[in-house]
C-alpha cells in the first residue's frame, strides 16, 4: 500500500443520487476521501426513477424511436445529477465542475443506444484535478463521431466510470452501489456467505455473467484490459478501510482461494434434440440456425443413443427459448430430428475460482455434494476457472448451500 | 407576397409541449407547414414545469448555486424536448434531428444564466434543412465561450427562436404561444379589444415593456436589428392563414394606424421628493444614488414651488421602491429635501402607435379623454411613438376602455 496521494474514481449509481438528500450525502462522503489528501474525480448515474421515465416517454412517442434521439433524452438524466453533485460539492466548499461526454471528450463508436467505448480523453478532466477542482462527470454517457450524444446502453455508467479510471490512470475505482461488497454467494439463500476482501478480475466476470449482478460485465471486462482495480462498497454504510471488496488482477491476491464464490442463474432453458442421424455436420446444422436468429447457445452436451441415433441437449436464456424452437423447426428437413423437448424449469449452479487452474479434482467434489443430496446433474460445462451444472430448480437453494458448505466458504 | 418556397421557424413554449399529446400536436403542426412545401426548423422550450423544478434543485442544494452548473442542469428541460419532438416528428414520417446549442453552435457570451447570444451558425442548420430534414432546435441554451452550457434566462427562447431564424435567414418566425395574437389592449378588460394583424417592432417593444407580456422583449429587439418578421399564433387554436399577428418592420405596414394599441402596467410605484432646494445639479444628487443602487427611473417630473423650492416626483418599479427610499434616506445630508412621499397604488396606462410621429393632437385626445372621466394624471412622459400617464390605480379599467373607444380601436 502507498502512503502517496492516491487518484480515485467515485461511482455512485441512481439509487445513491436519488434525491437531493442523497446527492448530499454523495457530496459529503466525496469530501472525506478529498480531506484525506486523495485527488478524487466523480462519476454519477441518473437519479433513480428518471432513465426510466425518459425511456417511457421515448417509446410512448415511438416504439421504434431513433436511438439517436433517444441518446439525446436519455443522457439528460446524467446531466442533471452531474450539475447537482458539483453545485452540493461547491456548497461544502469543495471547487468543483461538471463534465458532460461531449467536452471531455468522451468518444464512442456509433452505435447510439449501445455505444462502445472507443477514447476517453484524460487530459481535461487531469488539468482539472491539477487545480483541485473535483471533475464530476455525467456516466452513461458519450460522444458519437458525428458529434451526437451517445449512451452506452443498461448498467452503462459503471462501464464510464473504468473508462474515466483507465484515462486517468487511478489508482482505483469505486463503484458506489446498494450492497456493500461481492458475497461468495447470494446472502438471501446462504446465510454464512462471506463477504470478499478480493477477487480476481476472470472470477468476477464469471460470477457476474451466472447471476451475481453487482458489477456489469462489461465494466469488469473493460476494468481486466486497463488493469483499473475496481472495489465495489455501499453509499449507505458507514465507510472503513475494510469497507467493500477489491477486483484486482489476480498478481495482486497473494493468498488464492480454490474456489471463490458459487453462483446461480436461473435465466437458462434447456433443449434437446432427440433421435438425430449421427453423421459429421449434425452440429452445425443445429447451431447455424441459432445463430442466425441471435440466439445465444450456453452449456452444450451430446449424448449417443443405442440405434445410431445421437441427442443433442443445450441451453439458451429464457427470452430465446421460443426464437430458437421456431429457428429449430424452421430447418426440421435438414436436421431430420424425432423429437425436440424443452424444460425451462432448470437453473445453473457454478463453482468459480481462479485456484482450479492448477488443482485437479474440484469437480468431483461437485458432483459428489450434489449425488450425496440426490440432485441429478442433466447437463455440465466448464471453463478453466469454474465448474457449470443445469440441475431441477427447485434444488436451487440446496445445491447452493450444500456446495458453498463442501467449498469451504461459510463464514465461521 | 411571394408564392416560391418559404423558410420558417416555429417556436413552441412550455404550455405546447407540456405533455407528450401536446408534443404529438405540435408534431402534427410543423408536419402541417412542411406538407405545404415550407422549409421549417423547429424551436421548442422545455415541458411546462420542468425548468422550474429544475431551478428548484440547484437553489434547495445551494441559493447561490455555481450558474454554470445552473446552466448544465436546467438547460437539459429543451434537450428532453428536441429529442421528443424529434422522435414524434420521425414518428409521422417527417425525417428530423434534434440540435443542441453546443452542437449548432449556438454561441453566447459567458454570463452564464443570463447570457447574451453572440452568433448563431446557420450552415449545419441549413445543411440539414437542405436534406428535407427538420431541425428541432434545443431553445433557451448555447455554448459559451468556456465551452459550457449557457442559458439565455427567462423567456429566452423567444429569442432563441429569433436568434436561429436570422442565422438561417427565415422568412419568418411563428411564435406559438397561449394566446391567438396581439391585441389593441388586454381583452380581459376590453371586450371590444382587437386583434392587430400586423404591428411594428418599434410599437411591439413600447407595448411589451408596458405589460403586453405577450412577447419577451429581449427577442423583440433581436428581431427588430435583424429585421426578422415575427408571427404570434395560439398553438391551441385551429391555424389559418389569417392566425395570429405579425410583428414587422414599420417599412410593411401600409395603412398606418395613429394608434396601435393601449398598454397598462400596475408594476409602478411612485416617488416625490418634496421641498428640495432649486439648484443645479439637484437632479443629480437624486438620481445619481438611485442608479448605484440599480434602481431603474422610468418617468420623472419637476415641479416648482411658489417659495424657491422644487419637487422631484419619478416612478419606478415596485420591486425597486424599497431599495430607492433606503438609498435617498442615505444621502439626506446632500439632497437635502424636505420630505419624501411614495404612492404605489398607481398604474401607467400608455398609447402607442407609430403614426404618432407624424400626426401632432395625440396627447390632446389623452388628456381631454381622461379629463371627461374625472381622472387626475400625476405624471406624464412620451416618447417619439408613445405618451404616458399615471394616474391612479382604481381608474385603470375606466381609462383603458374609454381611450380604446376614443382613439377609434373599438372592434365593431
Amino acid at each position: 500500500m502507498s502512503t502517496s496521494p492516491t487518484r480515485i474514481v467515485m461511482k455512485f449509481g441512481g439509487t445513491s443520487v436519488a434525491d437531493l438528500d442523497r446527492i448530499r450525502a454523495v457530496a459529503a462522503r466525496v469530501k472525506e476521501e478529498r480531506d484525506k489528501g486523495h485527488q478524487v474525480a466523480v462519476v454519477v448515474s441518473a437519479m433513480a426513477g428518471v432513465t426510466n421515465r425518459m425511456v417511457g416517454y421515448c417509446h410512448a412517442l415511438d416504439p421504434m424511436a431513433d436511438a439517436r434521439e433517444y441518446d439525446a433524452v436519455v443522457a439528460s438524466g446524467e446531466q442533471v445529477t452531474s450539475g447537482l453533485t458539483a453545485i452540493a460539492l461547491q456548497a461544502l466548499g469543495v471547487p468543483a465542475r461538471s463534465w458532460q461526454g461531449w467536452q471531455i471528450p468522451f468518444r464512442t463508436d456509433d452505435a447510439h443506444g449501445k455505444a462502445r467505448i472507443e477514447d476517453v480523453e484524460g487530459a481535461a478532466l487531469l488539468a482539472c484535478m491539477e487545480q483541485g477542482v473535483v471533475p464530476v462527470v455525467a456516466g452513461f454517457q458519450g460522444v458519437a463521431p458525428d458529434q451526437r450524444i451517445s449512451t452506452l446502453g443498461r448498467g452503462g455508467s459503471d462501464t464510464s466510470a473504468v473508462a474515466v479510471a483507465a484515462a486517468i490512470k487511478a489508482d482505483r475505482c469505486d463503484i458506489y452501489t446498494d450492497v456493500d461488497g461481492i458475497y461468495t454467494t447470494d446472502p438471501r439463500i446462504v446465510k454464512k456467505a462471506r463477504k470478499l476482501e478480493r477477487i480476481a478480475f476472470e472470477e468476477m466476470l464469471e460470477l457476474a455473467s451466472v447471476g451475481a449482478k453487482v458489477l456489469q460485465t462489461r465494466s469488469v471486462g473493460l476494468a481486466m484490459k486497463e488493469k483499473v482495480r475496481v472495489r465495489v462498497l455501499s453509499s449507505f454504510a458507514p465507510m472503513t478501510e475494510q469497507s467493500g471488496s477489491l477486483v484486482v488482477d489476480e498478481d495482486e491476491i497473494m493468498e488464492k482461494e480454490l474456489v471463490t464464490g458459487i453462483a446461480y442463474s436461473l435465466d437458462e432453458a434447456k433443449i434437446s434434440v432427440r433421435r438425430i442421424p449421427d453423421r459429421p455436420g449434425i452440429a452445425a446444422a443445429i447451431f447455424s440456425p441459432l445463430t442466425a436468429a441471435r440466439v445465444n447457445v450456453d452449456m452444450i452436451v451430446q449424448s449417443v443413443g443405442s440405434d445410431g441415433m445421437t441427442n443433442m441437449t443445450f441451453t439458451v436464456g429464457k427470452a430465446d427459448q421460443a426464437r430458437a424452437l421456431a429457428a429449430l423447426e424452421a430447418e426440421s428437413d435438414v436436421i431430420q430430428y424425432g423429437e425436440i423437448q424443452t424444460d425451462s424449469d432448470v437453473v445453473k449452479i457454478s463453482v468459480v475460482g481462479i485456484g482450479m487452474r492448477s488443482h485437479s479434482g474440484m469437480a468431483s467434489t461437485m458432483f459428489e455434494t450434489l449425488a450425496e443430496r440426490g440432485i441429478n446433474v442433466q447437463v455440465i460445462s466448464t471453463s478453466e476457472i469454474k465448474i457449470s451444472v443445469l440441475i431441477a430448480a427447485e434444488y436451487m437453494e440446496l445445491a447452493v448451500r450444500a456446495l458453498h458448505t463442501a467449498y469451504g466458504l461459510d463464514a465461521d
